[in-house]
C-alpha cells in the first residue's frame, strides 16, 4: 500500500524549498526539471539589480568590481557546494559542449603517449558526437563501450575496454536516458589503474547528489547548470580540472581570457598558471550571476539532503509506475539511480503530448523512453501522483 | 570657433534615443560604450518578461516556442539590419574568442592547399594569440603584418604580405587602440585577387558603420555584441559565412547543436546543411534575446544615421582635443574612422584614474592610449564636452 502523497508532502523537511521559487503556470505537474529547472526568486531579483545597477549604473567599471574573477568565484562556490572541489579547480564558462571540446584536448594531452578514447555509445549525443571528431583531429582512436541501457558502465565493462592504448575515458555520472547512477570512485580508480585519464560528465548527477571529486582523484570534469541547478536555458557551464592537471594542461581555444594577465594585451601570448587557462572570451555575466543563485540555494539545502528527498521522489514514482503495470526502464535500487525515472512504451511519443495537453510535463526520447524528472527543491509528492495518474490515463486512450 | 555642444545636441536627430537608455548613473560622461554599451530600457523589460514569463511559465516548453531557432532567427536579423547579410548566413553564439577559433579553421579548411595565415600585429589580443595556436596546431606559418598604428591595414601593406601561400587573412574593420577605419572593400577585393579568403572581426565597426558584407563578397566575419549593441556584459557574438561557403565549411567544436536532427539525438553524427553546423553547445536564450533588443533599436535608428552622429561626434571630439593641444592618434578624414577618438599621452594610466574619481569614464589601453568611445545612440555633446574639459583638467594636474 502506497503512503499517500500528502503525507509524503507533510513530512518532507525540503518542501518549503518550493517555495523559494517562481511557480505561475498553467500546470498540474512538471516533471522536467531535469531537462530546464525552475526560476528560483532569489534569480529574479539578482538579475533585475545586476541589469539596472550593475551594468546600469556600473557600467565598465563592474569588470573591475568584480565581474572579472566571477568566472573562478562561482566556480568555487560550486565546487565546494556540489563537487567536494578545493578551490582553484572550477570554473564557470561557455556550454558544456565547448567544455567537453576542451576537455578532451586537455586530457589527451595528458596522455599524449596513447592513442584511445574510450566512451560508451549510449553517452549523450554531444559527448560521442564530440569525442569522434577531437579523436579524428588527433588521429586517435574511438572505442566503443556497449552497455546494457539500464546497468549501464559498470567497472566490469569498462574493464575489458581498457588497455596500453586508452588515453582518456569519457562517462557520465547518470545516464541520461535510464537515470542509471553508475560508482563513479570505483571506475575512476579502474581508469587510473589502467594509467588513463577520466573526464566526467556530471549534467544529470550535479545537484542532485552528492560528489566528491577530489576524494575520487578524478582528472576532469564538466556539467550543466540549468536542470537541477536552475540557471535558466543556455545558462553557461562548469568545468573542473585536478589541481594536479592544472599546471600542465593546454586547451585548444586560446582566446585572451586564457592568458596570464588578461588587460595586458601583450604581444605574446603567455597562458595563465591557473585553472583560469581553461577560459577563452568574455562569460556572460548574468548567466554566471544566475548559476550563483541557483549553487547557494543547493548549498542551503544540502546534498544529503537533497538526495534523500531525491530516492525518496524515485521510490514513490516508480511505487506508482509499478502499480500501473508499466515498463520501468530505471534501476530499482536507489544507490544506482539519479533524479529522473523512466518507462518504456511503444506509443511514448503520442503519450507524451498527450499528457503535456493534459498539463504534465515529462519529456521524450528516441525511440521509446518517457522521462519523469524529480527535481528535489521543487518537485512534490502531489505533483508525481497526479503526473502519474496521468500518465496512465494517457496510456488508456494510446 | 567650436559650435556649443548645446546646439549641435539640440539639432542632433538622434537625440531622443537616449530617452531609450536605463541612465542613472552617478557620472558627467561615460566615454566607454565602445567597451561596454548603456542598457536599453526595452531590454529590462524584454528579460523581466522572458525570466518570468517565458523561462518561469513555460518552462521546457519554450524550447519548442521559439528558442531553437533564436540563433538564426535573431542573427538573421542583425545581419539584415548590420551587416547587410541576407538571411541564413548569421547566428548568434558562444564568445567572440569562440568563434574566431571556428571561422579560423572553417576558412583555413578551404584552402586547405595553403598554409599560412596573415593577420596584423596590432590586431586585438584574442585574435593574434587565437591565430597563433590555429596556426600551430594545423601546422601553417602566421605572418605578421607591422601597419603604423594609425593609417593601420591598407591595401599597400597587405599587397606586399600576400601571395601563392595565404590561406587565410584576419583584419579588424576598426583598431581596437587607433580607431582606424580601414577600407573593407578594397582589402577584402584584394584578398580574394590572391586566391585566400578573409575572416572580418566586426568587434569595433558592427552597430556603428554601415557594413555591407553580402556587396563586399566578405567570406566570414565575426563580432561582439556588448558594444555598440547594448546587449549586455558578456552577450553571446555573431559570427557570418557567406552563402557559397556555408556547405562546404566544417568547425571543429562538433556539438549537438550543429547536427542535421538536434533532438533525433542519433547514434551517428550529421552535420547540418545550413549555417546551424557553425554551433555547438546549447546557447544562452536570454542573452541571444538582448542581442535582438540591441538590434532593434540600431535597425529603428538606421545606420546612416548613426554613422552621420558618430562622425560629428568624432570630429567634435576632435577639435576639442586640437584646442587642448592634446595628441589625437586617431585618423582626421572621418571617412577613415570609427566611433572612438583616441588620446596618446605618457601618463595615460594616472590621468583615466583620475578622470574615472571625476565622474568621466573613457579607458586606457597600454602604454600610453586613453581612448574616448562615443556611441551614437546615447552619448551627448554635452558629454564629450565635459569629458574632453576633465580630460584637460587631469592632464593639468598630472
Amino acid at each position: 500500500m502506497t503512503t499517500p502523497h500528502d503525507v509524503l508532502d507533510a513530512a518532507d523537511p525540503l518542501a518549503a524549498f518550493r517555495d523559494r521559487f517562481v511557480i505561475d503556470d498553467d500546470l498540474v505537474a512538471y516533471l522536467d526539471g531535469n531537462s530546464l529547472g525552475r526560476v528560483p526568486k532569489a534569480t529574479v531579483e539578482r538579475l533585475t539589480t545586476f541589469v539596472r545597477q550593475d551594468w546600469g549604473n556600473r557600467l565598465i567599471r563592474g569588470w573591475d568590481d568584480s565581474w572579472v574573477d566571477l568566472p573562478v568565484t562561482v566556480g568555487d562556490e560550486l565546487g565546494a557546494a556540489l563537487l567536494g572541489a578545493a578551490p582553484g579547480q572550477t570554473v564557470i564558462a561557455d556550454s558544456t559542449s565547448v567544455n567537453i571540446y576542451k576537455l578532451l584536448h586537455a586530457a589527451a594531452g595528458i596522455r599524449a603517449d596513447r592513442d584511445e578514447i574510450v566512451i560508451d555509445a549510449t553517452n549523450f549525443p554531444t559527448d560521442r558526437y564530440l569525442v569522434e571528431s577531437v579523436a579524428a583531429s588527433r588521429g586517435m582512436t574511438v572505442r566503443w563501450l556497449q552497455p546494457d541501457l539500464v546497468d549501464n558502465v559498470t567497472v566490469d565493462v569498462l574493464a575489458e575496454a581498457l588497455g596500453e592504448r586508452t588515453a582518456v575515458v569519457v562517462l557520465s555520472q547518470v545516464d541520461y536516458r535510464s537515470g542509471t547512477l553508475v560508482d563513479l570512485p570505483a571506475i575512476t580508480q579502474l581508469v587510473h589503474g589502467a594509467g588513463a585519464v577520466v573526464i566526467w560528465d556530471l549534467c544529470h548527477s550535479a545537484g542532485i547528489v552528492p560528489i566528491d571529486l577530489d576524494a575520487a582523484q578524478v582528472d576532469f570534469a564538466v556539467g550543466c547548470t540549468y536542470k537541477y541547478l536552475n540557471s535558466g536555458p543556455g545558462a553557461p557551464a562548469f568545468m573542473y580540472v585536478a589541481e594536479r592537471h592544472v599546471g600542465a594542461v593546454t586547451q585548444p581555444i586560446a582566446g585572451w581570457w586564457s592568458a596570464a594577465d588578461l588587460f595586458a594585451m601583450s604581444e605574446t601570448y603567455e597562458v595563465a598558471p591557473t585553472i583560469r587557462r581553461m577560459l577563452s572570451g568574455t562569460p556572460s555575466v548574468s548567466g554566471i550571476i544566475a548559476v550563483q543563485e541557483g549553487v547557494r540555494l543547493i548549498a542551503e539545502a544540502g546534498t544529503d539532503a537533497i538526495r534523500a528527498k531525491s530516492e525518496a521522489l524515485t521510490a514513490y514514482t516508480i511505487e506508482l509506475l509499478d502499480e500501473a503495470g508499466l515498463e520501468v526502464v530505471t534501476p530499482r535500487e536507489a544507490a544506482l539511480r539519479g533524479s529522473h525515472v523512466t518507462v518504456r512504451h511503444p506509443d511514448a511519443r503520442r503519450i507524451t503530448d498527450q499528457m503535456i495537453a493534459r498539463g504534465v510535463v515529462p519529456d521524450f526520447r528516441e525511440p521509446d523512453l518517457i522521462r519523469l524528472g524529480l527535481s528535489p527543491l521543487t518537485t512534490s509528492f502531489a505533483e508525481v501522483e497526479a503526473g502519474v495518474r496521468i500518465l496512465r490515463d494517457c496510456i488508456r486512450n494510446a
